[in-house]
């Protein structure tokens, strides 16, 4: 009998950036990889955020062993509470990562219901034909984690969200000696972080930020100074504060989010904040501007987060004014752009100075550190995660120029099904994936249908054509009425609405006249009369909805 | 009896890119330079495009005398069919501007309306007060002017959207002479052109785009070649037909906005076309792929533009295949980052090389030259214009460096009317201006209330109730219904809706016991309960719209 191979099934995550998860299957054991969640397209109106389609799991729940959580940001952890619900196996993870996840949890009141183990790093994890290994990397958050996930077919490498950093802010550098060692004794395969394989050299030391943000404090002594940045990122938040703390300023944070995260870091430990330096935001009024620095979210431009409301003069407690320095620690997600550009804008002309480059540095390893973990991993197979296609392909001529062979290198699509072994690797199957959309409370009943409409409902608006029959002569005895929502303003139509009710009233004469009394009928030619009467007159396709009572 | 000043009013383009008009007014003679549309910003659904409101103009009719454009792009020629009908005054503009105006007018039907008079560089036209002349200058369209605007307060140069190159394409390099010229004998102010305010260095001459290309084709004999760049860059098209050419490829032209730019410039002499060059689509079969180039619109990830359509597969006549080499001679405009990656993965996917990189130089001046033309022009006033509030700012800067005294230093916004001469600059009073929104055939008839239905209709979808109540008993004879789009899907929310009018039947109930007649008593108490039920059930908040009638 033929030795079972190793299968390998992202189940999201390469389509589009966020919504990690990847299953692993030896014979009757499936292990997980993160369980991320990913924020709505630009066409996805209304949606809060999007999930996976995990049909496959569920199709085969009585091997699903347990979930690995590589680290704590939401593209690795957001689709927990909702998968976790119905797959409910244990949850794997290093300490700040479970405490981020428990937060979550609490949200959707699930802390009795979700198990989760606290990993350590070097320790290993049995679980069915699985064992997993936590390895220390670096990342924009801490505490995150490269797996070494043992399978009877071999040693697969999954590094996460990563980079190498050797002076890292808080805690080990990654952890290359570890990876060197199991790379010597044969691995496998390597799933690599693609996202910065496009970027020459190598990723800065976390600590150079707080180089460059010391000297901006020194050269603005006389401002009050905002800094914005990523909620998660805990040890940029603690280079802040200690750059507040050198320059005896105190510290508000602000933004729920950030908030959030910096009291569960400081519960366990993962920040350390002088006394007497944190203040509450009520307090900024007893101190002189510039013996204060605010912390807040909102550097992608999100339009809820605080520095959104600061910029445009929405904040309840904190007016900008000319003499404040607001530094944007961070850069643009692609997509955000715009709407960064735009608080630009605004901050500057209500005076303030605002400096928005070279206070960040990517949380990603670049060209060159990749080239270093593979040259420490040595993987027979490998295979690029997280990223775009274009991103994924960038590292695959990376691992080609390392020697890896060309066949030996697989870009993968969520939904593959990549089985391997010493001997092949090749993608034998697929199973079902997709998006699932979340709008408040509704996980999936939203689906292409209601985002058609949505669409169609935005861009055109709605016309409703009411009309009441009388039963049995099928005479129009009320309407028909025309109300209309996001077409045009009603002021100034009525003459069009007037012109629109005329020609409704001709249609219905019309079935009368022809003895027309199925109500498909009636209203596929009221669609019909109105559609064309206001495609002619304004070259527009509002939906028309028509609808029937019968008394 | 005080000498009159000169009136400087931008009625437009400087809260946002696009929309570029300025009106220059001195006793009783206004001039306009420009006249440009801009996109509609993300939240303006459904719009097709923008044009400004010249309530202005249309009071000031009278004085109105003609209006100078600038160069041939849509954010500065968008709007002439729209403000042109109701001001019909001489558009004066170099020959091509005026060739791509005559095809706008064309589309409008607006040949025989609007007048238009072909200025060659040097030329000074009188009108009223004031004396205008066309100075050579270079950009990303050929044509391109500064106005020299004589009026008895001084002089004003204007310098349209400009770089400095030495070595252009086609025509001359930027008259760097007449300029500093016009500079030696006194300028009351400069309007200078911002975009690159924020960019070191100078700006690179189009020609080592040619350069660049000719290897990349070199690199590539093997490959079909597809480059995209804007429609409008005679110049960059003129260089990849050069580079075909000499490599004895066929040029295909694809994308109906650059058939239409080429043909006009082929017509005016513009670019030169080697003869048995370019060939029609249909016979692309008929070359190999290695002796065949197509050059497309969509550098910019436009949905609708050639390229989205070959990269996703929709293209009639073009199928991307692994063979292919795809160059984007472009940069992504701010807004348009994510739309050009998700082209270039879904190229990528398809197996194509894609090179988006350092194909491209910016039209657009950047801080050197900007400190080349305050040195040539030397300006008592520096009023930055064209690019957002960060830009003008940072030409600010530039100015104060370049010894422009700070209070000479002028940062408009739009409606801003400053009033100038040789002793003082100061904003005195503001013009009524803003967005006019075109949908369709309306322009002007989708406001703010439109643009919140469609948004609150996006993000919620909609519920419908009707119901029809007895003349005088005020009883419910039919109803209620309930009809929603954009909400759930139907299926599977049965429940959900039959619960939906239970409360209603109940509300409605409790309105006839409570006799509450009033409909708009009536409408509220089933907004109300409709609203919260859905809310409590789904978190949700789709716009409710009862509607009564009455037999």
């Amino acid at each position: 009998m033929a030795e079972s191979k190793l299968k390998i099934i992202p189940l999201g995550g390469l389509e589009q950036i966020g919504m990690n998860i990847t299953a692993f299957e030896y014979e009757d054991s499936i292990i997980v990889v993160d369980c991320g969640l990913s924020f709505p397209e630009d066409d996805m109106l209304g949606i809060d955020l999007v999930i996976p389609d995990i049909t496959y799991l569920r199709e085969n729940i009585e091997k699903v062993k347990g979930f690995f959580i590589t680290h704590g940001h939401e593209d690795h952890i957001g689709a927990i509470p909702y998968v976790l619900k119905e797959i409910n196996v244990p949850i794997y993870a290093t300490k700040l990562t479970v405490g981020i996840i428990e937060h979550k949890l609490r949200e959707h009141d699930l802390m009795r219901t979700v198990k989760r183990k606290i990993v350590k790093y070097g320790q290993h994890i049995n679980l069915g034909c699985f064992r997993v290994e936590f390895i220390k990397t670096n990342h924009s958050i801490q505490d995150a984690a490269a797996l070494a996930i043992y399978s009877p077919a071999g040693v697969v490498i999954h590094t996460g969200d990563f980079k190498v950093d050797y002076t890292p802010v808080f805690g080990d550098a990654i952890d290359l000696q570890r990876l060197g060692e199991i790379g010597k004794k044969g691995v496998l395969a390597l799933m690599c972080d693609s996202t910065n394989a496009e970027r020459a050299g190598f990723t800065m030391s976390e600590k150079t930020v707080g180089k460059v943000l010391d000297t901006i404090f020194t050269d603005h002594k006389n401002k009050r100074i905002i800094v914005s940045t990523f909620a998660s990122n805990v040890d940029r938040v603690q280079q802040i504060i200690n750059c507040a703390y050198n320059h005896g300023r105190k510290v508000v944070i602000e933004g729920r989010s950030m908030v959030n995260i910096i009291s569960t870091a400081t519960e366990l430990g993962y920040i350390h904040i002088p006394e007497h330096t944190l203040i509450d935001i009520e307090q900024l009024k007893d101190y002189p501007d510039e013996l204060t620095v605010l912390i807040t979210t909102g550097s992608q431009g999100e339009s809820m987060a605080a520095l959104s409301r600061m910029a445009s003069g929405m904040h309840r407690k904190v007016t900008i004014k000319p003499n404040d320095l607001i530094v944007l620690s961070s850069s643009p997600i692609p997509g955000n752009e715009k709407a960064v550009t735009k608080i630009i804008n605004e901050l500057s002309i209500k005076g303030a100075d605002v400096i928005f480059q070279d206070v960040h540095v990517s949380g990603h390893a670049c060209i060159e550190d990749i080239k270093l973990i593979y040259s420490l991993v040595h993987p027979k197979y490998a295979i690029p995660i997280h990223g775009e296609y274009k991103h994924l392909k960038a590292q695959a001529k990376i691992a080609e120029e390392l020697g890896v062979s060309k066949e030996n290198i697989i870009l993968l699509s969520s939904g593959d099904v990549l089985e391997l072994d010493e001997n092949s690797a090749k993608v034998t199957g697929r199973v079902h994936v997709g998006d699932v959309m979340v709008d408040g409370l509704g996980v999936g009943d939203v689906g292409n249908i209601v985002l058609r409409d949505r669409q169609h409902l935005a861009e055109e608006g709605i016309i409703i054509v009411v009309l009441t029959l009388e039963s049995g002569s099928g005479m129009v005895i009320a309407g028909p009425d025309i109300v209309s929502r996001g077409f045009v303003y009603v002021r100034g139509s009525e003459s069009l609405m007037d012109e629109a009710r005329h020609i409704l009233n001709g249609t219905m004469d019309n079935c009368m006249n022809k003895h027309i009394t199925d109500w498909g009928r009636i209203k596929t030619e009221i669609k019909d009369a109105l559609g064309d009467f206001v495609w002619k007159e304004m070259k527009r396709r509002p939906m028309i909805i028509p609808i029937i009572m019968e008394v």
